[in-house]
């Protein structure tokens, strides 16, 4: 089923070996535990996916040297900015055998610019690392961060990831790479493809095409150094919590709220997050539920009573100066009256009060209790689709994943974050890893959702190292006779440009360079 | 100094003659008359990028047979919208003798969605058409138009041109495009990637690297079609006009604005536009002034005083719903007071009011009264480089370019577009192309106003096909031993692959596939 690196001449070990004398020992893990180091914390089958073992280089001259000796020996490398990718993979490869780059040693913080709004670092650098340092500047820029926030700034915004507050669409943020190419060479991208440069990490327009979104979701480079704008600290925030009783409401939920998100009179994407994922940060499910099979209606009503929720819930967040943001609040109240309901209390913050809100940007691995929904070893897997903003068509979609989920024997969990024209609608598969019924519906229960979702005409915008060319294949356009689609050969026809030699992240999304393409071998050779 | 397309076989004339074969002999027009009639209009010297003609199909599969019998006969196309790039050179090429596609002709409007705020549009719809058609609906979405809008949608969006609306970075509003590849199939970007997708033009996330911004600026494909995100008309707006005095105010004028409009209390980015733009919409020089050389100063000052402007300029546009931008309007001009004194009589203008204001993206080609400013057959060249947002760095560079434009002899005029990170700065160099001194000047000037540009750390976003190469020289990150910097050589190794036997626009923003790269020929054959 999954391809795995070929190695009929013991190129690793000999690779392993360079790595060492040009590295160190301690910059080379390659031992059994090492390996399994890198696997998927959250997957079922740790070999399908298990990596050679890692090599950690501390610098970019490091990484160049790692990257030559990989051309060398023509072995994949699988580059991680912390690894910390869960739900769709953590640190483990697509292809098993792959040598893992482990690039959570280069966590400089090159430039916090507080007045242009933005910051520059290396992949290593993680969520608390950048919250310290702005939290010593006194918190003039705030920072979005996503649900579980362990892993890399870099990293994260590299993936495509989304957090709550406005700057949430994390890949869209990025403004400005360094990037290392298959060869070892540097290239930096928009106007920082000049030298000395004064506007690399400021503007996103250049001069001739654009290549920052060329190295996301991507296994065309390894970046080094990322420029990512950030939000100046608002003088003031308001939140107000929107509430809908029935599973049937989320259709009104995003017909109400996409229109002011497009007009700019609401400040991000809010989402409507079903109640069980908001009881799975609370506790697991035996708090309220000790049987088997799905958590009863009953039950579910009664968690929505007793944390006061709803069957959707929403937080609506305003950032700014005051009187702003208190007339924004107050045409949407009005806005949302008919469908949502009279108009909440509003939370006010203000500079000064306590820097606690969640909405502010505070990096936070609460929402990572959700795996302990079952008990035992947990783990979750995200199917991310792209829908359109349109509450009927969120509400087929919500229906048809949900009764997936049921069939599957697993409780619907699932958030729509609405934008205004498109959502993406995440859901979280938790499940037990030692339970055995899980472990084989879940994987059958993740290719229905991509079909199911394939046949609407929904691409998902992210997903993990299993389905990645399950993914892929769904992007059909100009496919010929079965053949893969326009997009897939255009993929292909720039990845053997860039990699001549295949050593960046093979398979990655879907993307496989020549020598794979032809169908993998069916062995790895352990050092 | 140019290089010219090689023709020894006679290939451009069997061209030709194929291409009336397949498109209709009226597709074609080879003539001298039909040559001069894709020159660069305001260019000194016509021939520098004179094409060898142009073809114009009716839609993509006529597009399809003209790019494939350019493969086969190895001729250089130039594709162009609608050919109106003015002050960068208009319809012309690059290289002379590539055969002008003109796109004209496929002006399809496929969609307007009015929920979701978008439009999906041919190469051929002009500013001029789309508006019709938004006029026809009642305008339910508002248009971003540039100041000369007699060009195309698509075009100006894949020039990355700019207006003055909301939505004023039209290449950053790109989503979702159908694009025609070297060998004539045919790639969907984004989501589009999936036959049926539902979200094409929704959302730019999607799966796996993005390549919307590898098609702007670009010779990598022929757009055939192009969505764009277009505003929800705003409930009302709301204007307010701010005048600087003297020419070393313009630190003072950006250094007050960029905050703002990074905080988002500005809707859009408001330009800092010198006295001599808003005279030259209203009339030529000798309007004012009959005598030779530069303005005098006591002129300007009696422009500035009759046309009661200062000598920077600049309007302040609020969108959206009254209560929300009177509150925006009321914490901006307290925020301007200081610096920029009382606050303006701010003009609202709400739905159901005559649809007439500028701010409103209607089209015009008012501005183009500009190239008129020295009497004689009139023209202008753009010059326009990406600064920080900084006051202190602007007003340097102003005065670095305005002491060059009078060393040159010629008015300056400038326009600094503050965003909130970067500012835009575009100079408008106006000139009398029948004036023998200035056929001379203007060359030289724009030459010294690169170099100037390129020591302080500044790119071009843009610029006119005669600096293409000296522009894309600039960009010097990572050259080695005085060759490509580290941009060039990842352009270069894609266009390779891409574009094959390098038929796409050879040359277009310094891009040269690689038959051209070891130095062109010396001569066009005319068919």
């Amino acid at each position: 089923m999954h391809k795995v690196a070929t190695d009929d001449r013991g190129a690793i070990g000999t690779f392993f070996k360079a790595c060492e004398a040009a590295l160190g020992m301690d910059r080379v893990q390659a031992l059994a535990q090492d390996r399994m180091a890198y696997t998927d914390q959250m997957g079922f089958d740790a070999t399908a996916h298990e990596p050679a073992g890692a090599v950690a280089p501390r610098s970019v001259e490091e990484l160049r040297q790692v990257v030559r000796l990989a051309n060398a020996h023509e072995v994949a490398l699988w580059p991680v900015s912390r690894g910390k990718n869960f739900g769709y993979g953590g640190a483990a490869p697509v292809l098993a055998g792959s040598v893992v780059v482990d690039l959570s040693g280069l966590k400089r913080i090159h430039e916090i610019d507080v007045k242009r709004g933005f910051c520059v670092v290396e992949p290593g650098v993680g969520f608390y690392d950048l919250y310290d340092e702005l939290a010593r500047l006194g918190h003039p820029l705030w920072m979005s961060v996503p649900g579980n926030a362990w892993g890399s700034v870099a990293g994260n915004a590299l993936e495509r990831g989304k957090g709550p507050q406005p700057y949430g669409d994390h890949g869209a943020q990025i403004c400005g790479l360094e990037v290392m190419l298959a060869d070892g060479s540097l290239v930096r991208t928009g106007t920082g493809a000049m030298a000395g440069s004064k506007t690399w990490h400021l503007s996103r327009d250049t001069y001739g095409p654009a290549w920052d979104q060329m190295f996301c979701q991507s296994n065309f480079g390894i970046v080094t150094r990322l420029g990512l704008w950030l939000m100046p600290a608002p003088e003031a925030t308001l939140s107000m919590d929107y509430a809908l009783a029935e599973p049937g409401d989320l259709a009104r939920g995003v017909d109400a709220i996409y229109p002011l998100r497009q007009r700019g009179l609401i400040d991000h994407d809010p989402a409507w997050v079903s109640y069980v994922g908001i009881a799975s940060f609370v506790g697991p499910r035996r708090t309220w539920y000790e049987g088997e099979g799905l958590l009863p209606e009953e039950v579910g009503a009664q968690i929505r009573r007793q944390l006061g929720i709803g069957w959707w819930n929403a937080q609506l967040n305003f950032y700014g100066h005051e009187e702003v943001i208190r007339a924004k609040a107050r045409v949407v109240a009005d806005a949302l009256e008919k469908a949502l309901g009279p108009r909440p209390e509003p939370r006010l913050w203000r500079q000064g009060d306590d820097f606690g809100a969640s909405h502010a940007g505070i990096p936070s691995t609460r929402d990572m209790m959700m795996i302990d929904w079952y008990g035992g070893r947990g783990g979750h897997l995200g199917f991310s689709p792209i829908l359109p903003a349109d509450g009927a068509l969120a509400q087929a979609q919500f229906e048809r994943t949900r009764a997936r989920f049921e069939a599957a024997g697993i409780d619907y969990y699932g958030a729509f974050s609405v934008g205004g024209r498109a959502i993406i609608s995440i859901n979280e598969i938790l499940y037990d890893r030692d339970d055995v019924a899980m472990a084989k519906s879940v994987p059958v229960l993740m290719n229905r959702l991509i079909e199911d979702a394939a046949r609407e005409g929904y691409a998902e915008y992210r997903t993990h190292i299993d389905a990645m060319d399950r993914v892929a294949a769904t992007l059909d356009y100009g496919a010929r006779e079965g053949g893969p689609g326009a997009m897939a050969r255009l993929n292909a026809l720039l990845k053997d440009a860039i990699d001549p030699n295949g050593i960046l992240a093979p398979g990655k999304q879907g993307i496989w360079p020549a020598r794979y393409r032809e169908g993998g071998s069916a062995r790895v050779l352990r050092p």
